[in-house]
């Protein structure tokens, strides 16, 4: 195969693949070419996704060794993205009653939602993740991008058991917005014991939510390396039970009489 | 630019922005080359995406012409796919009472995930698709796997109505399986009016959900142009309720008490 037709290829196969670890040999046989022509093919495919500011290639050395894609975003891409979310969700119109915002079809667009995935997973990448965890339901399409840049599963934390998950795991937790008690529940069989998990969710104010999906995981001996969160807001009402967590916008001064909102940048750019 | 860092950009661009027509003088600003350089790489792109079985590059001439990726999998690719997922399914500890099936595990995947949508995205994309609709919460991450490829948004129908999105509409069905009342609530401002939708899910059994989908989406008077369901199941109580649809897997002679399943290809491939 010829250089030009390979570069396609293995762009393709490696984007495609990310953190997965790709042996040279692999590429050789299946393209038909000589390691040291895949070995330039690589360096050139490195430069240029590092140009781009989507990631770059790792390699291992070693009989066990290869190449891996990282995806990541550049500073500047993450400036572009998050400068032009933070206009979106300004406006006025997005001002629910209770201080909520609706961001339902921010969420729903799919370029959008891997632009927040590119952006946890950048963040997380180091920390060795092994499952992504949110809660139903709007953090669900957020975690399934993080985790396919990270290339790990995606475990969801439901507030009503199903028939169709088998015997399960359940706690109750405090609502800090309503203050009622809720249920979140986790079928037995969906995560490992010990796993190193990361969680993610589209909003958190007090955190009562992310604190209840903690104290769940528990249950399973979960290590939670990093949290994840769209929009963190004020709650007037409670303080915050959630110390150490990635926000990519920031909500104040919520005003629904006067219609006015202000979004920054969340903690991730401090 | 050289040819060789051009073709590893484009790809990317192309691969990373499915369904969107770009222009040629885009890409000749953005990369510093000649429209005719461009072509030429084009051509070369198009003919490994074929060669991998993930799609074709499609042209339109004129002022506003240019060229967009169309994802799509080739035969050989779904086969193989289908046949993995098959064996995967057929694992006789899946099985769970009343003949339900777990799945999670599977559709927690990222990659799983991803081929599934790409399959729909396949068998859907010749039909002006402008918003795939689903239902929580096992039907999210495929409903965003399609919407990827096809380059639409996801909209969510609701069991429960949510403060955060507003004033809704509603509507009350009664379900297959468990003949109970059940509702479904849309927001009112995630849907345009007469819009041409997709609906897609993880499972259907008689299909009153897809039905009661249908339903809610007649009062924004959408237009469904396709339904895809990963698994269909015979209902041994009811009549099937949807017939027009597209199915992935089929599953057939459940026999929980002797732990035995059969899982074939869906209609997509007759």
């Amino acid at each position: 195969m010829k250089r030009s037709d390979r570069l396609v290829a293995i762009t393709n196969y490696l984007v495609d693949n990310p953190m997965e670890l790709t042996s040279l040999p692999f590429f050789s046989s299946t393209y038909n070419a000589a390691k040291s022509s895949i070995s330039e093919d690589l360096t050139i495919i490195n430069k240029m996704l590092q140009q781009e500011g989507i990631g770059y290639l790792e390699s291992t050395s070693g009989a066990s060794g290869g190449v891996k894609y990282v995806p990541s975003y550049s500073k500047e891409n993450s400036e572009r993205f998050i400068q032009r979310l933070r206009t979106q969700l300004e406006d006025p119109n997005r001002l629910l009653p209770g201080g909520y915002l609706f961001m339902s079809d921010l969420l729903g667009e799919p370029s959008t939602v891997r632009a927040i995935g590119r952006l946890f997973a950048t963040a997380f990448s180091d920390m060795e993740i092994e499952v992504v965890v949110t809660v139903a339901t709007k953090g669900i399409p957020i975690a399934y991008a993080v985790a396919s840049f990270l290339n790990v599963p995606v475990v969801i934390v439901r507030r009503d058991p199903k028939v169709t998950e088998g015997s399960s795991v359940s706690i109750n937790y405090v609502s800090g917005s309503s203050r009622k008690i809720q249920t979140m529940v986790l079928p037995k069989r969906s995560l490992q014991e010990g796993a190193k998990v990361c969680i993610v969710d589209d909003f958190m104010k007090a955190g009562g939510t992310i604190n209840g999906i903690r104290d769940l995981l528990s249950e399973f001996n979960a290590e939670v390396k990093a949290i994840g969160v769209l929009a963190e807001a004020e709650d007037e009402e409670e303080e915050r039970v959630v110390e150490q967590y990635t926000s990519l916008v920031k909500i104040s001064n919520v005003d629904v009489k006067n219609k006015h909102i202000e979004v920054s940048k969340g903690n991730l750019f401090e």
